[in-house]
């Protein structure tokens, strides 16, 4: 695309990037920003630009924002920028970048443009394996490398870990690319384990795997999604699942603070078995994601999860947990 | 014990006592509170005393307060409360209630006494078993009335739920006595469904059982347990629980309100298996013993909690979250 090179126009992958956006905000106090891509990143950075005070659009080409959450709930997320007053653009491509040295606009593909003084690109993460492209490894998803269940690549003498590599998802049984902060610190730890191992000719420690966790907070609301989910069924073409959603609070509605929570839960038809969650809503809903992490994790059933002995006082939940709800809620819809 | 019926002296089990309180609060402006007993109830208190603007002493006749929680973290908690200028009398019975009409202090088993114009009495709940008791029902623990796995109480054309009856451990294999909200309603709604089923000659659903799980904030802290702790071993001489502590972060260290948090986790020495979880911590710490439950509730191991893919993102945890980290601390011990 043209016009990458323009200042004021930004990315955000490394440590540096936030200290030159940083710089930058503050000394030319931008007025307009205009983010490139609705994911994870685009709508976090939309937040922060609107903290910084601009006029703030994000444009995605797809259509619609946080295309890793399901369309109801990605949506309640969208509702949430619009109420921050953030412009959201879908199903638009930006095809070119406007200004002489400075940044200007950005051109979408239908013609027309917005102006900007300010503008981040965050579509998406590369992997960074040109090396072992050249060095004639084989690159998975995204081309990323490929490596095994022991983060060996296809050089069994080659290992590699991190955002530069594919990870193995324990529900979809394949090689994904799914760059995170934990996945690629628990293999860097688990690569230099096994490459001691290796040498010594010990056996080797198999990476657990991911189930595709992920957690971001939207001005006030917090998105949590693992496991299937409507993107994984169809990308999958998965015809097992099933879903139910339910809408609770996440304290007694009496209590100080109480807000709204959405908990939707992905489960087998035949078995009950829970195989994805999505969570949208106020303070402390977020970090809930987790049992149903460890609920995934531990093939546990819908019944299961209804009947756990979760934690209640007023400062923290409802009698029952919108986890249980939504369990009882997914146990409804199999009779 | 004298003097119970001093005005400003409370008890808070019904909703009306609440309102009874905050009415003698609002009105009385008492000055000087004592609370007698340190468990939950009583601590939860001493917060509202202290915001009320009382000068506030908690005695407890154990040796200290929050005796559900190990001494370790107990001790946590009771430095929080003088942090936040409680005084902590531990190890001392109150034996009278002073003054004339209006109560006017406290006097304890060693003959000192406290100055006081407001009581609380939170020294645990008796369960409401005297109509069972009479009716010839077997009662049990704390004089509960005993109910087996499908809320039928010795007379199996009786049922029982509730605060008033006993409660089957699935740690401990016992039926216990642990009158909280969650297990109160859920056994309300089994024994409806049961006593349908009985008389229509269905099979019964038997209740799930509870691991005793509990929360509660105090100040600025948020206290959390479930399953076996030190409280459990000692009391039914367990000899196969190991335990390991971790001290971390709720957030990352360079996170706007990061803040301490403490994870205890105890598991079976010869298979690594989580059978229970404290937790004491800032903002964030209190709602993640849901998963620790899930562990538990799932006979999750050591290995697999630290294999968990957590959800990371910096405004909600550590890219290893405490958990993990604990889990791992558990490994290291088994070695």
């Amino acid at each position: 695309m043209e016009g990458t090179d323009l200042q004021g126009v930004f990315t955000l992958k490394e440590f540096q990037d936030g200290i030159s956006i940083k710089g930058f905000v503050e000394n030319s106090r931008p007025k307009k920003g205009v983010i490139i891509g609705g994911g994870y990143i685009g709508v976090e950075m939309a937040e922060s630009f609107r903290h910084a005070g601009m006029e703030v659009t994000v444009v995605e080409a797809l259509p619609r924002i946080m295309a890793i959450m399901d369309e109801d709930l990605g949506g309640i997320v969208a509702d949430e920028l619009v109420r921050n007053k953030v412009n959201v653009i879908t199903g638009k491509k930006v095809v070119a970048l406007k200004g002489g040295s400075d940044v200007q606009g950005v051109t979408l593909e239908d013609g027309t443009s917005i102006d900007a003084d300010c503008v981040l690109l965050s579509i998406g993460v590369a992997p960074n394996s040109n090396i072992a492209e050249e060095a004639g490894l084989t690159l998975g998803r995204r081309k990323a490398i490929l490596v095994d269940r022991y983060l060996r690549t296809s050089d069994p003498g080659i290992y590699a870990a991190g955002d530069c590599a594919t990870v193995y998802h324990r529900l979809l049984c394949d090689n994904v690319y799914i760059p995170l902060g934990l996945t690629a610190n628990r293999q860097g730890k688990m690569c230099g384990e096994n490459i001691i191992r290796d040498i010594s000719n010990n056996t080797l420690i198999p990476f657990p795997g991911v189930i595709g966790t992920a957690v971001t907070k939207v001005f006030g609301l917090e998105v949590a999604k693992t496991g299937i989910g409507q993107a994984e069924i169809e990308q999958n073409l998965l015809r097992h699942i099933s879903s139910a959603k339910i809408k609770a609070k996440t304290l007694p509605g009496y209590f100080p603070g109480s807000s709204e929570m959405w908990v939707k839960i992905f489960f087998e038809e035949h078995t009950g078995l829970i195989k994805g969650g999505q969570i949208v809503g106020g303070p402390g809903s977020g970090l809930r994601i987790n049992t149903i992490v460890a609920a995934i994790s531990s093939s546990m059933r819908l019944d299961e999860l209804y009947a756990l002995d979760a934690a209640y006082a007023p400062p923290f939940s409802p009698v029952w947990d919108p986890l249980l709800i939504a369990a009882r809620e997914g146990m409804r819809r199999r009779v």
